[in-house]
């Protein structure tokens, strides 16, 4: 793909000498590029100075890369040209295919390149830049500075504001890439190459959705280098609008948020923070300890602290050395814990003594350095005076008064920011970045009773819903269930409650009914005189009433109630397998105390799904309660996701189980397939 | 207090002719004042040009401010030339007072101007501006240019920021108070002279903490223009941090936000929030329907739709004719609805057409114009098609392209922002000021059993905790209690227990044991034989094992259970009765879904507390249940708020109280007054 962004030669198809059409301006903005242009268009012999060809197939010369701008319905036979003319990289501009609903024609382009090895860019995109080598082959009026950040878009527009903000905060780019349809080449693709490109140290992403999720995780996983997104369409509302606007499927935005999240990938919501937070992880990859504030003016220190506690981040605390040296440098009523306050009438000198001071501290991990414009402060000495040891980010607040100062800050490496919180924000981007380490390469697998499994598959045949086979397929998963059976009639009932013993459940099985015990499809504490006319009631409610399909009544031994959660997986069809766990019982869709993973998971990650909701503070046990077992939920939680996986389940849904001082049951469960 | 901002005469005491000095910036700042100055300092017979007098009672006119620059230990002297004077007004820049731990001073100083009817402002300030007059009475080097936003702020530091920034931004000010120790003056005050005040339009107000809560909530009931607000310390963090660097206490968080929102108060976490909503609420106060979003870029008009959905706002529907026009006007394959996509190709008329067309919509409250840099697009000739029938925010994105466009919106008032989730969020704040409509002026008194009331209270007499004397002044207030009975003996136990009714519940009462159920002080479901050990035990793990001591033992009437919800009072130190309602239990603490109002609550308010926590939607009835008694929780509410008012109680907690379809039981109750 290198010679998609480095080419030697590059063919304007729909190049034109009409002012302000595509194929005019791709050509003009190509002017400034160091290797061959070719102009194609049968009605002309030169464009705009560059000798123009009737057609690609007709230039003499090799064609690195070939940009398209013509009109849809051509589109087809220059690309049919291209594999003529053996060119490899083809940027498609013209619109017309998936997104107008000309599904046909945006699956033959396709086709095509997969046959012949073709990388394409699009269609109905703005084309790609290469900063490095002035290589603009887009129709953008704007072209970056160089730079170290990539910019993938899924948007044209988007690129062209993103491109006119950069210019005016001095942001520079490698290369920019519109991604368009994404008929061949995606998101997934240019972040493999950006990976090895030597000129790019941290990839933007602009998607509104993400079509192969797998092979978008898989990449991710593979790489290092950070990424900050902007996802569109979060909300039902932006998806809606999305699915309104182009012709990609948006997906379930907690899908991405836990993709994300889960792989260090660092999501802005705003385009300020999409700035932000690149440009921090151009030089800062790792906070290692807590954030030390230091501050000339005490509210900004405090809104910092504040904003230090609401993104979950730690305060660093000083130890002994730094409290001794910060009480020997300032005046005694200054503040000398952290936000350490050095007072308004503090010089630059006064600052930098204790910088130097609280940046050796073994605690701190990164430093925000917070100035005022008072008489007394020399901004510009004061930056001068700032190292780099550990990451440091400022926040000289001002306008004009800041302006030298910023830019020295500049020289080093360090951004200044107008917003204590903004500055804070940008350092937890840094720590989302960390968890990108975390990400697990090699997973447990637990022994799994084969021969059962297979058995019990076979007896399922072709049914999508999982009934009662459900508990024995946990069981071949050494998931715990309570003792159960399944009667198919009275009398099979009282045969299997029996054996049980009493006082047993009842509940009916039946892939119509959802919340079984809403409806009345459930009986608890039933003795053995009750069995028979408790077996008729059910089936009459689920069949005469609810007419729902009765695969059986399950029959289950009582056990005592422990407390309630819930462990389920989806399948996700970009992404494949989700698992969720929460506070269970009826009412988990009111609270919603539930996290997200991706499969595969790790111990550590599964114990992490525990931690994040608040159920955990229950587990742990409040109040005097003893604890719970967690240990054994974080059994069950890997053990449920590798079944989950091993069968390419649809769904899971385990809801309740009952968790113990020691041990769990799984009450419930809806298996989808 | 007019004469403050608007003196025909000031005197500065402490002038000097050192440059650098604090008394040497103010006088250079004073001279572009209109009105006379005089410097005062025994040193000097000039200083700067102007005639310098030995103290400020040997100035011979009339003084209407004093602005004070002299070592702390002069101020007192200082001030009481002032009153010898006859000076009503005086700023006290100098520091060393209460922040800096001599209390004694300051309350000296208050002392003085209360006696004496002087304005004071400070001390610890950087003093006051009248953009107006040209009246810089701070030592600050930077002047705002005339605007209508007054500025009150507790860091005098911010200030200097605040200044730099807003001449960047063309934003201009009235006033601009730096309130400093607020040893006399504070925020209150100004507020309530700023509503009078025909120059300033909207009050941005900087603060730590407010001291005189209960003069701050009645202050801002009573006027009607918009504050913003930006609150330092609000988590755990920042809050030592205020307290370590000022003697301010901070106060909850969770009280400010509670009583900022109650009053329609718009608070801003970000230093550009603090701008956006200032600038937007000096012309939008009201927006009647639902957000449109016109964009030329799917992208960036999915991220407005995000934005609307995660603020909790509403898109709107257009209606049958807005989509004809619009089908008539867009290209077949633009999106028509909202967010409107006019698509990529558009020109300024395409979207004047659309814009035209949306405005008009009768379910449109606002326009939300997005546009970006195409090469289609001409931003002067979109920003002179839009028009201000209704609210508009514009977001028309990039730098240089669009700088003249932005100019022709800020004629016509229309803010234009970077990113459209700010744009949104702005819109946002106007929605919070509208809060403002529904602070009710009066309130529901119910019905007391007077008399009764009185006789508990007495024979309560100086105890702090109310231990089963608290179901009495509940049923005093109409609050259902379950039938119960107090005893202090065995015997009496199973009296009270045979007149009740088996089986009984009997808990322990005790002012030293907070959580009962977890210390083993409540037994369920006593029958008649077991009330005489149960009684006997319940005592003895209180007294012997916990070592509490004991009032008594509660027997109450076993009731079925309810939906278990809570609700409590606490008297906050600064803003007085605070009440909370949520999901009750023993896992309050965990799920922490509460909602809190200041008292008085008006009917709608207590609804609106039920309705903000997610428990609400049990209330209501999910999966097949009936709903419960939400009538019976609001008048609930309304009562144990009255409850609290009347008695002055420090806290009421009610948990839990169990709900049922008809009707509620109040189960257990601590109160302390």
């Amino acid at each position: 793909m290198d010679r998609l962004f480095n080419p030697r030669s590059i063919a304007v198809v729909g190049a034109t000498p009409k002012d302000g059409k595509i194929g005019n301006t791709l050509l003009k903005n190509l002017m400034h590029f160091e290797g061959d242009v070719y102009a194609v268009n049968p009605k002309y012999d030169e464009v705009l100075g560059f000798r123009c060809y009737p057609s690609i197939e007709s230039i003499p010369e090799e064609v690195d890369l070939a940009v398209v701008a013509v009109p849809y319905n051509y589109v087809l036979d220059v690309l049919r040209g291209c594999v003529k003319k053996n060119v490899k990289n083809v940027v498609v501009i013209s619109a017309g295919f998936k997104e107008a609903g000309r599904f046909d024609l945006e699956n033959e382009l396709k086709y095509i390149c997969r046959k012949h090895g073709i990388n394409l860019v699009g269609p109905n995109c703005l084309g790609i830049m290469n900063a490095h080598i002035n290589l603009n082959a887009t129709f953008s009026r704007i072209f970056p500075s160089k730079g170290d950040i990539a910019f993938l878009s899924q948007s044209g527009a988007f690129i062209l504001a993103v491109l006119e903000w950069a210019r005016e905060t001095d942001v520079g780019f490698s290369k920019v890439v519109s991604l368009g349809n994404k008929a061949v080449l995606d998101e997934s693709d240019f972040i493999c190459y950006l990976a090895e490109d030597d000129q790019t140290e941290v990839i933007m992403l602009y998607v509104e959705g993400i079509e192969d999720g797998r092979k978008f995780v898989n990449t991710v996983k593979s790489i290092d280098k950070p990424i900050v997104v902007f996802k569109c369409g979060r909300t039902d509302a932006g998806a809606r609008a999305v699915s309104g606007h182009t012709g990609s499927l948006a997906g379930s935005y907690t899908v991405y948020k836990t993709v994300f999240r889960q792989l260090g990938i660092v999501e802005a919501n705003t385009i300020e923070e999409f700035f932000d937070f690149s440009l921090i992880l151009r030089r800062i990859r790792r906070i290692d300890g807590g954030i030390a504030i230091i501050t000339n003016s005490g509210g900004p220190g405090v809104a910092a602290a504040d904003a230090v506690e609401e993104l979950e981040m730690d305060l660093a605390r000083f130890d002994g050395k730094t409290i001794e040296s910060l009480k020997s440098i300032l005046p005694p009523i200054a503040n000398i814990y952290n936000p350490v306050d050095i007072l308004g009438d503090s010089d630059a000198d006064r600052f930098g003594n204790v910088f130097n001071v609280v940046i050796d501290d073994g605690n701190v991990g990164a430093v925000v350095a917070i100035l005022t414009p008072t008489a007394q402060m020399d901004f510009e000495k004061a930056a001068n005076l700032i190292t780099t040891k550990k990451p440091v980010v400022t926040c000289f607040m001002g306008g004009e008064s800041v302006k030298d100062a910023v830019k020295i800050l500049r020289e080093k490496g360090i951004i200044n920011f107008l917003d204590p919180y903004r500055a804070v924000k940008s350092l937890k981007a840094v720590k989302t970045y960390e968890l990108r380490k975390k990400v697990e390469k090699t997973f447990k697998r637990f022994r799994v009773d084969m021969e059962r499994l297979r058995e019990i598959i076979e007896g399922i045949g072709d049914k999508r819903f999982i009934g009662f086979e459900g508990f024995r397929i946990l069981e071949c998963y050494g998931i715990s269930v309570p003792p159960y059976g399944i009667a198919r009639s009275a009398e099979e009932a009282l045969k299997v409650a029996d054996e049980i013993g009493y006082p047993v459940a009842m509940k009916v099985i039946s892939p119509d009914i959802i919340h079984k015990t809403d409806v009345g499809c459930v009986e608890l504490n039933v003795k053995r005189e009750k069995v028979i006319p408790t077996f008729n009631r059910l089936v009459k409610i689920a069949e005469d009433f609810l007419n729902a399909e009765v695969e059986g009544i399950l029959i289950q031994k009582m056990i005592s109630r422990g407390r309630e959660v819930v462990i389920g997986v989806k399948k996700d069809p970009q992404f494949g397998h989700i698992a969720m766990f929460g506070f269970g019982g009826i009412y988990v869709e009111v609270f919603r105390d539930v996290s997200f993973r991706l499969l595969p998971l790790s111990e550590e990650e599964a114990f992490d799904m525990i931690r994040e909701v608040k159920v955990y503070r229950i587990l742990k046990g409040v109040r005097g309660e003893k604890p719970y077992d967690i240990k054994g939920v974080v059994d069950l939680i890997l053990r449920v996701s590798q079944m989950s996986q091993d069968l390419d389940l649809l769904e899971v849904d385990l809801n309740p189980v009952f968790v113990y001082e020691r041990g769990y049951y799984v009450v419930d469960c809806k298996i989808m397939r």
